[in-house]
């Protein structure tokens, strides 16, 4: 488990810099979902509390980090990607905040693998709850596409 | 039209620490909208294409920008804040991008600023494009609400 979200850490930290700026850390893994954190410091608005686009950007990376998470733990890479995704805003948050990516269901975590090992491809709707300690402060739901490489990445 | 988006400039780099990070541009505001840009160095991800959490940030802050200009040219000034959002990721981002916020219909405008003076409070729904040179490479879609400040701000 350590080692997996070591390498989760390291991926984001080396392949997407800006993350770096956003503060995000990396908290755990385990049956409830994958949960990233953000400091407010970082991330704060013109109202002292969390802008939107960061909030936005921990959660799409929540999604992003649990696909990545399950695919290796398949044995499988590959490229992932967000389709489309949708966000609300429930309240403001004024602490830090974390971002929890909900585990798919297993017929859905199936169906992702499948279409990876079947058609190079596949597609899972994840749930992401933004929460400022224990309030739930913002919901996302985000559509992945996850492709098999075309060469060792 | 300098001066208000020299204002615009301002307001994003003092007061969302956030955008210097994304090297985040105020490029231009017509009547085809206003225009933000944002170079892909500064948000790269894995792939070497932009990062969704960045692309959505930078369309985040058109919608919000949008509204700022439209309450300061009304005379208004308001905290602006994003209910909830959607976007599309219609394809990879492979060059610097931009966000244009579409100007709303005159009917919406007149809503947002008579709810403005009337409830303090006025929502608008703004669509944002994201092109990489001329192509369209994503959409926006966000519902903002504007609340009368309680004190000046």
């Amino acid at each position: 488990m350590s080692d997996e979200l070591g390498a989760l850490r390291a991926k984001l930290a080396t392949e997407i810099p800006v993350t770096l700026h956003l503060g995000l850390e990396v908290i755990g893994h385990d049956a409830g979902g994958l949960t990233l954190a953000a400091p407010l410091s970082k991330n704060v608005n013109h109202q002292g509390t969390a802008f939107a686009g960061s909030v936005n950007a921990v959660a799409t990376l929540a999604g992003w980090g649990w696909v990545w998470l399950t695919l290796r733990r398949s044995g499988l890479e590959g490229q992932v990607v967000l389709q489309d995704s949708t966000i609300q805003y429930l309240r403001p948050i004024e602490t830090d905040f974390t971002a929890t990516c909900l585990p798919a269901e297993d017929a859905e975590v199936e169906r992702l693998l499948a279409g990876m090992t079947r058609r190079r491809r596949g597609r899972v709707t994840l749930r992401v709850e933004i929460r400022s300690r224990a309030t739930l402060v913002a919901t996302f739901r985000g559509r992945y596409v996850a492709l098999v490489a075309a060469s060792a990445d």
